[in-house]
């Protein structure tokens, strides 16, 4: 069993700011991120398989496959998007880099070939200083 | 004389679309940056400034005093800010990373101090394939 | 539950040198770090907290009180440090980057507030080569 | 108990063909890299070990020692090298990064002192946007 | 006038052996590069223009141009491909860095559009230690 | 003429501290650099030569030849030193990094064979956010 990583980039907007918080705890919360007009990041995006290897092709995965599917899941829905309006995602979250793993995963699991290697994990890395996976 | 650079970071979100050009021109010259909902990046600013060492403290600039302009009129004016909507700069230029690189000259020169080392080269880095430098 | 980390930089000077070890074994185990005048590095850490995202805020941590507890108890004491010298902690110990990953540990658990996420882990990056991680 | 990751670096060619797929299949699954000439790379090699930390030394490993096994058995026989032609390691198998970190595992634990932590895992980055671990 | 530079990747293989030279001497000047199955790097190439904003669109030039003539004159000829055996570039030269970027640089100005801005500079980035611009 | 930069890297310790300069003005041209038991960094040194491509070799520079130099001159001298107290450079300077680069430049020119190419600048690497060169 071995583990395959694989990098992706994608740019995106936001604004960090929840509906059940006060206006006073929405800035604390989110600082400079919850200016009302909204910013943007150049998020990283790291995808992990786990599984065996095909001992005849001396391969993992099927990389163009994932390409694929990372492309028409997650580039095409989130790539120089706004996260708060375009992608339907958020609609009942704020579109923190946690939250946003979590939709990731979900859209590429919802797609998942039954006959890949497992879904090990996905990881953010959001301004070079933060980074979450899950 | 020496040259002297120090790097800052800075989130911002924009969308680029020019009212002098058509709707579809506008799609052909920016591609996917004309979403309309805007998106983000996160830049990094380089400042460099030449001038001799001084001989008795061996620094050839106030660096904390260059620290303080570039927070007060470049990061405090676009970092967590949206680029069409927060900062005048932008109001009859469209905020690529060309005109972004020209704006931060300008707010730079127009409160540079006469005693400091003259301003050799700003350069902006936007998404790890694209700088501009002038 | 999501792991969430979070990047710090500082840099502090050493020098490898253990009273429990001959000169000879001294100078084989450090090499060049037992240079009697020390020397220094650009340290990266890396602090890693595991738990649940908060449905209200989107958020897994409160990254703002984080900052403050590294910064008074990690920064403050090793930032532009001498660590055989400023900070208590490398009095009965070498400063080498296992026993700092483990002062690390140690400072910011004595002040772990209960409602928070557990620490997962803490990694220090010393030089581009080694990182260690525990 | 620590982990400690050391990074090597070396560059090597290879061509990815499997003589038990077909021509055709051989280009679908590795694209470019099926090219009858060959081709390169630069390689990141991360060997991370796992034990506990010397209280007299403050050290988890032997880190000249541990450089010399990998410059033995590593990079003398990959670096700058063609991995098709120039070892053994690959007659009955593909060069791809799976394999290579498959190889480079056994030819560590062939010589693994008994005395030294344990090797904890292998980690190699291929191109800035695929690497694998075990 | 601004600068504006663009970075592309790509992976080749070369053996560095020049038939103008004896055999002890091909070793003394290219060391380990001299090994006869050759090896392989991946090379970064920076494409850097000069040219003035134009005011209605803001940008100083044509990326998806720019993109489409280092695919079609530079990638397509070079990137997984063995240099001394698949371009007709180097049938006369060694393919070191140097006359790398001598033919990537003739390479693009021989399609190079009147209209375009001119091309200030290339650099190629070999190994994360060397890099050569003209 | 072609331009070939290579890269080194060194950590050594200092203290900047002018005894020119007022106990209050030092603090202030410091900040935490000040610090009496000084702290260290991991400096990147470039050197950038530039002359002619030997059209036998295809090679611009001795690399080889280039990397003794500058191991003997340079990171014999400095690499896990203290700048104030190991090498006489700073005996009546302060080794800011503006200094560093002015005695690495020098050490290295004392000793520059008539026949290499000239040496075009040179270019340290401090923290990651400031960088000199000349």
């Amino acid at each position: 069993m071995i583990l395959l990583t694989r990098r992706y980039r994608f740019a995106a907007s936001h604004r960090l700011h929840s509906g059940q918080l006060s206006e006073e705890r929405n800035r604390q919360v989110y600082g400079k991120c919850n200016n009302p007009h909204g910013h943007g990041h150049d998020y990283i995006l790291e995808v992990t398989l786990r599984g065996p290897i095909d001992p005849r092709s001396g391969r993992a995965a099927d990389l163009p496959a994932l390409d694929r599917l990372v492309q028409e899941r997650v580039l095409a829905a989130f790539d120089r998007k706004n996260l708060n309006a375009d992608p339907p995602d958020f609609s009942g979250s704020v579109p923190t880099t946690e939250n946003l793993a979590l939709a990731i995963r979900a859209r590429l699991l919802d797609r998942w070939a039954s006959a890949w290697p497992r879904l090990d994990k996905i990881a953010i890395l959001e301004t070079g200083r933060n980074s979450v996976s899950l």
